[in-house]
């Protein structure tokens, strides 16, 4: 799926947020997953006072941005795809998607056309019934079944960035070599050689016949660990300071 | 790499957490996670405080459990993988797994037995290169790069979902049919019959070369969405009752 950000992102809608400061770190966390529009249905205190603002954390933003309206049914004017995040299980025949399942869902509908938006309930209460039932789906969040309770900022964080991860072309793994390059297997070799020679003139290998065993050790100790050339240069510097001493 | 909870679980480390409300946070966050062991290095506050129980929001078991070291070093002495969580960029030359991946690498060292540890630094200004360079790999959560800061818990949560999500074996998607069961395409086609012979008494389909095309589309209306018996019968009693009108 991975795909350049979208304009066509979706749509954060809090149902009757009770504290501002909860819709500040929402907003946050919306920002931190590169998601910009937020709806606030019928919020119960201000999602412009200070409280929200500072939650915010430099994201006021989207708090600036958002749209309030007094019930769900306006809010949908302009979402086609509605997914509805809800912990406890619901009395109704619906699909339920896990985060990451809905995402992809979304991300594929983003590509399309399609406007989506991902509804979050009262921090007390979560989504009513009559809410849930104008979804097109449920996500669930696999969570530790006998503690699921987030709060609303979490709730948004999680699904916020899993849809992030739809929309980026990371690489899962990368070795970071840092003002240098690795070391050639042929140099690692030659600095094995070197510390197995001094090895040798110091007595370490008295036993001779554990000297093959010892030097396999050696060898894999320096060979499984992509060094760089630096690091190389560093150990050759500690064997010549050590055998000075 | 689906299986069971393993008692074998990753442990998370704070280094010099500030504040013990955060402590707390991240309890409540590793309970989400179904993550039980936490060790402190040299906290700030004291990790017992009524305001740290009362964030951790019912997970201060975790508190009570936690282990608290004065020195980084002391506490890896039962770690053997461990992972840094940092957004920075880092000065040092080592892999950098995103979350997903990390957890999928750990998940598959703790089958193997190894016992691996998640460090998290400081709030305000995150681990430290020498706490860095004692571990095993970095972990960097892909996030908006404009604004990529959370807060202390919310790291933990990520990654703590990220590694649950490894450890269960949930459907990603699932249709849940409530206290009935799926209509029969027989039971759907009879009602659309039912529908259609309605209509054409009620004089609908007055337009007769429209009445092939509009019948296709009231099938694939009814056809598309996998109703269950329940819904059908809800259907039928609603056309009834509009008929009587």
């Amino acid at each position: 799926m991975n795909k350049n950000l979208t304009s066509n992102k979706p749509i954060i809608i809090l149902v009757e947020p009770q504290l501002a400061e909860n819709v500040g770190m929402a907003a946050r966390a919306m920002m931190n997953c590169g998601l910009e529009q937020l709806y606030l249905i019928n919020p119960r205190e201000d999602h412009l006072s200070d409280k929200a603002i500072s939650a915010s954390s430099n994201a006021e933003e989207i708090l600036y941005r958002a749209k309030v309206f007094a019930s769900l049914d306006e809010a949908l004017h302009d979402i086609d795809f509605l997914l509805a995040t809800t912990a406890r299980h619901r009395d109704q025949t619906k699909t339920v998607y896990t985060a990451d399942k809905a995402v992809n869902v979304v991300a594929q509908k983003i590509f399309d056309g399609v406007r989506c938006g991902f509804l979050f309930g009262p921090e007390r209460t979560g989504l009513r019934n009559e809410d849930v039932c104008l979804a097109d789906a449920i996500i669930n969040i696999p969570l530790n079944p006998k503690h699921c309770s987030l709060n609303l900022s979490q709730a948004v964080l999680l699904v916020g960035y899993e849809f992030y991860k739809t929309q980026i072309d990371a690489p899962q793994e990368q070795f970071v070599v840092n003002h240098s390059r690795l070391a050639g297997k042929d140099h690692v070799l030659k600095f094995c050689e070197f510390l197995e020679s001094n090895l040798d003139d110091c007595g370490n290998f008295k036993v001779g016949e554990k000297r093959e065993k010892m030097i396999i050790n050696l060898r894999n100790i320096f060979t499984r660990n992509q060094m760089t050339e630096q690091e190389l240069n560093t150990l050759y510097g500690a064997i010549r300071h050590l055998l000075k001493k």
